[in-house]
């Protein structure tokens, strides 16, 4: 029996800050060939990335994806214990990437390697883990994929292991994510003085009033599985020193995260629509760059879902809300070959100083990947 | 006969910017003593200012204000002639200052002298002359006019030599100015990440929100002898280089230019309140620091003003405008000692390379100047 607790504290210390591999992925891919999976690296670009199978190449197959990199420590000082040295203590294992998630990457190797051992199924079970999901993911997961479709690779449905529950092992499980994109306005007037403001265009008047319209509103109520699209202004910036003189030009950025009524493309001609109105009734120049960090997508509730569902409710005894709040993952680009979900631990410590984990919890995620193959396989 | 466009062309080699006397004053001191001047130096804090004062202490008084410092001339090697060689060509009289004001402050000097000595009045010509009104202006006309409050001299009516007219001669003067009154505004939210807003206070969107609320509405429609009280965005900052963090603060700036509906209390009470609102409506703290440039202040039409009127329009051929348009001057120190209009050259070369000015309209402006003390004293 694989020890998921005790794998979660080795990949700990592996220093794994993106872009660093660490030794994380080089210890997995060892433990998963001495099970019998076939294993390639598929770097790209200098990103360290893995690739397992166990079974038949094309046969059905189940995937877990997942990271091994982790966000920069900060302040060692600030740690009760070092930050790579995966410490045990009073049943919790200390360091970061206990829980983002380090965690989750040993409850589904461990879990596929007890799986397939004890229980060998007729089909293939897939790990993707990838050593830049903290980072710009842009030869990550993303490579993975690629190389899996330039290679006949196939997963036909795939868990994420990251983090999913707010505070209760049980309480949620994600079937989609809202889109992200990021709009950088730039408003370019007439500069001039304070006090014949008729001779100026004050780009900051276009900028407030385009922004107020922004705000005003809310862009929708939500749909069945998504809360409202929100809009966040995350910076307002002119610099200019002097208060009786009108600035020539000023920028804002705004955030979106969208749900499934709208597209990073429709929102960009949204706002450019109503950019282009604030100038002519103006005179300022409104221009928009957007910068669509990922569309929002649902896996709708179906079999794959109803599955996963029933065995967390199981083994928690709560039944998960299918939820699609919060940031992004690398579901975003796993959704594009095949239906994906993601569940995994609590994720109250990610990021911060003195991130850990409960041993126990990350033994019952390991039970609960387990009872997932075993009914998906049944 | 005194040559006001000599004069100005000497003025213009003393490099007088702000704070440098650079032998400006004490040039006019020597000429106004020597013409039978009572001059006296009344420095404050190291700032120059010259008193002088033809008649007796005490008698009915005729008042000249002007600046001899000049705003800094930039880039030396844009100019077609140097900034301080009061070059004569073509019948203009080139440098910085040769509009504002030195061409004033040499025509009024030269009047004054021609006058007092060729009509000697029943009663006192009195002259201010600073070396502090591009600067603070906080040791300038303010400190002539409270070091003659200690001496007991007077005037009974002042004229304020600045450049009042817009294109032509004769076509305005002005008889008050608005107000200015700058806010800095605060905003304090709490920080967050930009996908869970119910977790953060946005200040950019209370700020956003407040500002638009400024801007909707104009403050008033004008007055009598005021344009429509102006308010201006002046800068709006944050820094907030991520895209997906709502920022902890943000700043703006706001400028007003008011009439004689508002004082600069009156409009801090009304944009606090504003902010107050906001604040309680978003939970964003919004705090304002007034800063009162000056009040906005009338010398209302009646005799004084009706004797400048008639001699410009008797002497440029057209009625000039009573406005109350544009910045500040020493005007808003002076009203609070006697009824004060200002009248001088065309304005349009002010702060600019290549300022210069016809050497026949600084003529031209003794000529009104003498004309003025003659009918005042008549």
């Amino acid at each position: 029996m694989t020890d998921a607790a005790d794998l979660t504290a080795r990949l700990i210390r592996c220093p794994s800050v993106t872009p660093e591999e660490g030794g994380a992925l080089v210890l997995l891919g060892d433990m998963l060939s001495t099970a019998g999976f076939e294993v390639h690296r598929v770097d790209r670009n200098g990103t360290p990335n893995l690739f397992a199978r166990w079974g038949a190449k094309g046969a059905k197959s189940f995937g877990f994806n997942g990271h091994t990199d982790v966000v920069p420590p900060g302040d060692l000082g600030s740690w009760t214990h070092p930050p790579f040295s995966g410490h045990v203590e009073d049943g919790f294992i200390w360091g970061r990437g206990a829980t983002d998630m380090k965690s989750g990457v040993a409850a589904f190797t461990a879990a596929a390697i007890d799986f397939v051992t004890r229980t060998p199924p007729d089909g293939a079970v897939t790990l993707t883990i990838t050593g830049d999901e903290e980072g710009a993911s842009k030869d990550g997961t993303c490579a993975i994929l690629d190389w899996m479709a330039a290679n006949g690779e196939r997963m036909d449905v795939c868990i994420v292991g990251e983090p999913s529950n707010p505070d209760q092992m049980g309480e949620m499980m994600k079937i989609g994510r809202r889109g992200s994109v990021t709009f950088h306005i730039k408003a370019r007037g007439v500069q001039g003085h304070a006090a014949y403001p008729h001779r100026a265009k004050n780009p900051l008047h276009a900028l407030t009033r385009y922004l107020d319209g922004l705000i005003s509103e809310p862009l929708d109520q939500g749909t069945d599985h998504f809360d409202p699209t929100g809009l966040q202004i995350t910076s307002i910036d002119c610099g200019n020193p002097a208060s009786n003189v009108i600035p020539e030009t000023a920028t804002a950025v705004v955030n979106i995260r969208f749900n499934d009524l709208h597209t990073g493309e429709s929102l960009t001609r949204d706002l450019t629509t109503r950019a282009e109105a604030i100038s002519a009734e103006t005179g300022v120049a409104l221009t928009i760059e957007a910068d669509i960090s990922g569309e929002a997508f649902l896996t709708e509730p179906g079999p794959f879902v109803d599955l996963v569902r029933d065995v967390v409710a199981g083994e928690c005894g709560r039944q998960p809300e299918l939820s699609t709040s919060g940031g992004t993952s690398d579901a975003r680009f796993v959704k594009d070959h095949c239906p994906v979900v993601e569940f995994g631990l609590v994720g109250h410590f990610m990021h911060q100083v003195d991130e850990r984990v409960p041993a126990a919890q990350v033994e019952q995620l390991k039970g609960i990947y387990q009872r997932i193959l075993e009914r998906y396989f049944a």
